[in-house]
């Protein structure tokens, strides 16, 4: 076959760009269960009917055929284009076997068939955690899941992440406090103010939802207000709006803010910000309090890099309407591009520590019996692919990035092991000996820009 | 939305069975990479001419379409039904940037548009493990690949294994060296005997392989060999037919069977069985030496439940040929049966070992920060959703099969955890307690049937 070429918006890793993808994906895993977040997989596909927002499928789905279906059959299916929706389905159809309020994260790919384009994918994974209950969730999940996805991107070895914190219930009371008279005409204006002027923005305010020029202007203020502290509280009061579900919005939104800045607290060292944002409303989605978008430090021209908020009715059977608040981190948005600017790097290749050496291909028994003893204490071992010169085979070991040569002792003599890095060789057994903690495994390592 | 119902043949896991499905990833995994196979994950599409074999594509592939595409546009593009098509892909697409021989191990879903029967399914998860030469392969790669799976699954808590072993330059040489005018034909009669009873295939060996009746017995004779020891080599000599690629054939398989048993022995428990079965050929693939079968014991009404073998040409680019030698398992193929028949199963249904019960909401802060302290020192924990009564703290921890409920401690008072398995209950302190080890993470059980 002539050598294929990479398919446009569907990125695949080098072994070495994987293990960089493996250290995430094991570390928000740990920081999510130790939260007590469990997994759940859902199956790629969902009926099309379930990927449709009140009857029509706004996104880019892929839809299945069978190759060998008789013309005009359709297997009534698509690939799911985010993780909220199989979700919240496989919440409704497990109802009863599930313990409520149920927590889960879902670390899986998703598909658009949109136009790639920087940051946006065809197949993309993304990192979900959601809270869910039955008939109700209190409010101390949100900043609980909130927290927790702080603490875990804090843990990874990324550029700083700013999570932006907003509320629904803080926007709409203020709008209805100010006496707009079309609420989600606003929300739906000031979200463009990331891509128009705010002088134009005010004059759609007036044009499409009823403002006078002095409300456009208080929207506007409003939505300029962010800040990395509490102070968002009286700046909002001096606008001179009162209404209850304001009052309810901006006390959630300080109680998220204070949550999530005691959890990046313990992050001395990739510094998150998280802040106020009262710009934030994650366009049309079904939101009805809290609000993020978050944000990679020098990587704004990729938009967020996650999201979330909670949903009063993430989803229904009828009886039942079941609440959820979660956030979604973009694994792939995230990883691609730092992989490409160089920005995040594995140590090795492979995850191989030692290479045990080959003297000839008759004693190749006597290398795969001192692998498996160094194997049986954990220790990730390959034996040389052939019994070349000690010189070739310290190249392989080289070419792969694996730290240490292991070469049999013969005629009685010890074996002995190379740090091919240094050159220093030792005397070894092969029952005892031990790499540093830090050459088990491959490290990822952050180099500078 | 009415509830909706489960999707044949894309099986889906409760909270609880996906903590099993995910100790067996994670347990293989650790096997993969103690021998220094790396992971790969390719994209779940490929372009259709690459799913094709000859030109045509035999298997139920689902083919892609954009929703919004314009009448007749094709994406030109199908999900993959299995992961050796597109680790072959992936091979020869970045064979610049590897190293070879290259090991890796995959584990992914793949998809057919099958008819679901039993143990066979639309979505299913395989843990595949490959090396990949470029332009040679030494053979002993062959008993490597093998034993390293041999080591993996002895290490899962299933049913017994038995590996049974063949080659097909041993098939081969024997047929050619027994005068046999077709081969290939002879091949895919022998391979039927399965499903027809001796006779019958005798005639078709007759009838379509042009074998005399003779040696339609002698093929006959051959494939009833299935031996747990290294005899097969002297009852093969014994039907007296003398050919070299035979002789390769019998050297290697004698290679891999030996080194298989002796990664076997380590596994007292499961009892894994290592077999020499000179029927197995592996239908029409294009495998050109060793070919392995999987069966599960009590489950062999599955067929096998993985396979593989070598290939002399995986790949090829015009310039060079990739040979490779692999081994696939099935998960789900695995998995499913067993969760269903009540042979696998966790110890609770979610990751925490710890709920920290809360006094009252207004305290609910410093149940957080207990909760914290424990995480600090890797012990997953929730905190209770709710201040009610103990007792009922107690039963949502029971529900979840969380093992301990942590009481903080009152107007100064230590505080105190409980077992709820025993009704034990001690004071105790965040910054020092640790449970059990076994109850530090769930635990996967294999009950007898």
């Amino acid at each position: 076959m002539p050598r294929p070429k990479p398919l446009s918006g569907f990125p695949e890793l080098l072994p070495a760009d994987r293990i960089v993808e493996q250290h995430l994906q094991d570390r928000l895993r740990a920081t999510f269960e130790l939260h007590g977040f469990g997994s759940v997989e859902t199956r790629a596909v969902e009926q099309l009917d379930r990927l449709a927002k009140g009857g029509e499928i706004d996104k880019e789905v892929y839809v299945l055929r069978r190759l060998h279906a008789a013309e005009g059959e359709d297997s009534g299916l698509g690939l799911h284009f985010d993780l909220t929706v199989p979700f919240a389905r496989y919440v409704v159809e497990n109802a009863g076997h599930l313990s409520f309020p149920f927590r889960r994260y879902q670390i899986q790919p998703a598909w658009r068939g949109e136009r790639p384009q920087v940051g946006r994918y065809r197949q993309f994974t993304q990192a979900d955690i959601d809270i869910v209950g039955s008939g109700v969730l209190p409010f101390h999940h949100d900043i609980e899941v909130m927290a927790v996805m702080v603490e875990a991107l804090a843990a990874l070895p990324l550029p700083a992440m700013s999570f932006q914190f907003n509320n629904r219930k803080l926007i709409q009371g203020f709008y209805r406090g100010l006496g707009l008279p079309d609420v989600i005409a606003a929300i739906r204006t000031i979200d463009k103010l990331d891509k128009l002027p705010a002088e134009i923005v005010a004059e759609q305010l007036v044009a499409n939802a009823g403002a006078t020029e002095e409300q456009a202007q208080t929207c506007l203020k409003l939505a300029e207000i962010r800040v990395a502290d509490t102070s968002f509280v009286d700046r909002v009061r001096e606008l001179g709006v009162t209404d209850e579900l304001l009052d309810e919005g901006l006390a959630e939104l300080l109680a998220v803010v204070e949550g999530c800045q005691s959890a990046a607290q313990g992050d001395v060292g990739a510094g998150t910000t998280v802040e106020a944002n009262l710009r934030i409303a994650r366009g049309l989605d079904y939101y009805t309090g809290t609000v993020v978008e978050i944000f990679m430090a020098g990587y704004e021209h990729l938009k967020s890099v996650g999201g979330g908020g909670r949903y009063d009715a993430l989803a229904a059977d009828g009886k039942t309407t079941y609440p959820g608040v979660g956030v979604s981190f973009g694994v792939s948005r995230t990883l691609v591009p730092l992989l490409a600017d160089g920005r995040l790097a594995a140590s090795r290749q492979v995850p191989s520590a030692v290479l045990v050496a080959v003297a000839e291909e008759a004693t190749r028994a006597e290398s795969v019996a001192i692998a498996q003893r160094l194997r049986a204490r954990g220790i990730p071992v390959e034996v040389a692919p052939e019994a070349a010169k000690w010189g070739k085979q310290i190249k392989a070991a080289d070419r792969r990035g694996i730290p240490y040569v292991w070469f049999p002792g013969e005629d009685g003599a010890s074996d002995e092991v190379k740090d091919i890095r240094t050159g220093e060789q030792v005397t070894a057994d092969a029952d005892t000996w031990t790499p540093p903690a830090d050459d088990l495994r491959p490290q990822v390592v952050a180099p500078q820009p």
